[in-house]
């Protein structure tokens, strides 16, 4: 079995970029189709029913491009309207939440895992419950970071304010530095994680900071590559592999010489110049030209 | 690493024995502590806040005993209070939704699951849930059969009057039968199942009649054995095991000659005499005496 059908991404924003990436990577014979609604993001800090109202216009869209498999990367809607759109759809639709806990439950060895998401994301306590669905014997400590999506969308990933930031943001879960560089825990020992989850689909873009931050003590696992890994297996389970894509045992050859060659196409409700400014400064040349997309809707 | 603490298992009532019963035969070195808050059953048709009261007040009455780990082997409350009162207490607890919907999406071949349950947990969409994140290109088919639980409460586990009310409760997931016995299915084929998952403790209780009902192109999936089996995981992962354990790839011996006898203890907080009655009725002589639990909290 196989299908050539793309696959559908879905964000508020550019975040989802990140987990698009990891796609490309992972499964790089699969075409895809990401919609972004920047018009509307972020989705953060919306009632709950216009995160629904407006996810779904979004994944309708998607639905009407003939997409074999949705990936929702965006965690608000991950964790607020997941099951709505399940049951809505017939397509098989993966959000981010679960393959990043799944991933921070291996990772950890003393069963001490640290979130990091945003404000909207921690109050749903998702990446809680669905890491104590891994193993309930892990004890989950989730902290709202709030400034980091605004430096990611200010494009500053790398430097003394990101440095900053990053180390302010992380004080509550990692502890702080002292003059020799050297961590201060102001936690008790029995409650450093030795596992960070990147909670959030803007944090990969910060992983370099992050890392030099939390020190080479802490695994960081981020939510991106998981999910990636957890769309290439859902295609493998349920035979929805592109024709063009390898046997999974075999490395994908450098360049295939096949007529089904993948195509990429992304849209954003927004303005496609200012988004292609900032995914380029984020991404490099990564990604393809971005179109508009006008999804007639209130805004 | 071993440990000789009990494990908690609680449920609103007596459904949660047969969890309690498997947990006996695939762990026989555990020592058990059981809580069925009789007085308060069922718990299907309570606001979501007095489930959560309700179950805090007997979960905490588990945690005063020391215990290692809590099962929830109750749908209602896995479904609606499983993370507030995992945020409460650092013992781990495991409920019985996810450990049921793996198994189901393990089982099924065609990716087309039924599951049956109280209208409360089917309105939770909880194991719809639970089996999208295992495999979310799985159709999953929810339907409430309330006349089951009254069935077994009854005592009715066999016989034409089970067969009866089992067949009805089931016809609209699975067909009727002609007068030669032959499925007539009302649904197209696309929408036929070919795994059954019984998502209320009371329900393995008619497994013989649900299996006779729904025939041998049907694999039937409870989660009072899957969370024995997620629970034997738990405490083996969690370094949890009791000393008299057997190493997990030795089966146990028929006749342990250890120090560390398991010991059980069955609470209620209605009659224990009444308890007694229908325990008897419902599981012959598996079970210990029940002893009389007051909560010392309003009914």
């Amino acid at each position: 079995m196989s299908d050539p059908r793309p696959i559908g991404v879905f964000d508020s924003g550019v975040g989802g970029l990140t987990v698009l990436r990891e796609i490309l990577r992972r499964s790089p014979a699969e075409s895809t189709v990401y919609l972004g609604d920047n018009a509307r993001a972020p989705y953060g800090t919306r009632p709950d029913a216009e995160v629904v109202a407006f996810s779904r216009e979004c994944l309708d869209d998607l639905a009407a491009r003939d997409v074999k498999a949705i990936v929702v990367a965006c965690n608000t809607v991950s964790a607020v309207a997941l099951t709505e759109h399940r049951r809505r759809y017939h397509v098989p639709i993966l959000g981010v939440i679960t393959p990043g806990a799944s991933a921070a439950a291996l990772a950890t060895r003393t069963r001490r895992v640290g979130v990091i998401a945003t404000p909207a994301t921690v109050r749903s306590h998702a990446y809680f419950e669905a890491i104590k669905n891994e193993n309930p014997a892990i004890e989950v400590y989730e902290h709202a970071t709030p400034a980091l999506v605004p430096l990611v969308e200010a494009g500053v990933l790398s430097g003394a304010q990101a440095e900053t930031v990053v180390a302010d943001a992380l004080a509550p879960l990692l502890g702080t530095r002292d003059a020799d560089g050297e961590f201060v825990f102001p936690l008790p020992p029995s409650a450093r994680v030795d596992t960070l989850l990147l909670g959030c689909t803007h944090y990969p873009l910060l992983r370099t900071v992050i890392a030099e931050a939390v020190g080479e003590g802490v695994a960081i696992v981020d939510s991106a590559t998981a999910t990636a890994s957890a769309l290439a297996e859902l295609l493998s389970i349920n035979g929805l592999e592109s024709p063009g894509a390898p046997p999974s045992d075999e490395p994908p050859a450098r360049s295939p010489a096949t007529p089904l060659a993948p195509s990429h196409r992304q849209f954003t409700t927004g303005d496609p110049v200012a988004f292609r400014r900032l995914v380029t400064r984020l991404f490099d040349s990564t990604f393809p030209e971005a179109e508009s997309l006008d999804l007639a809707v209130s805004r």
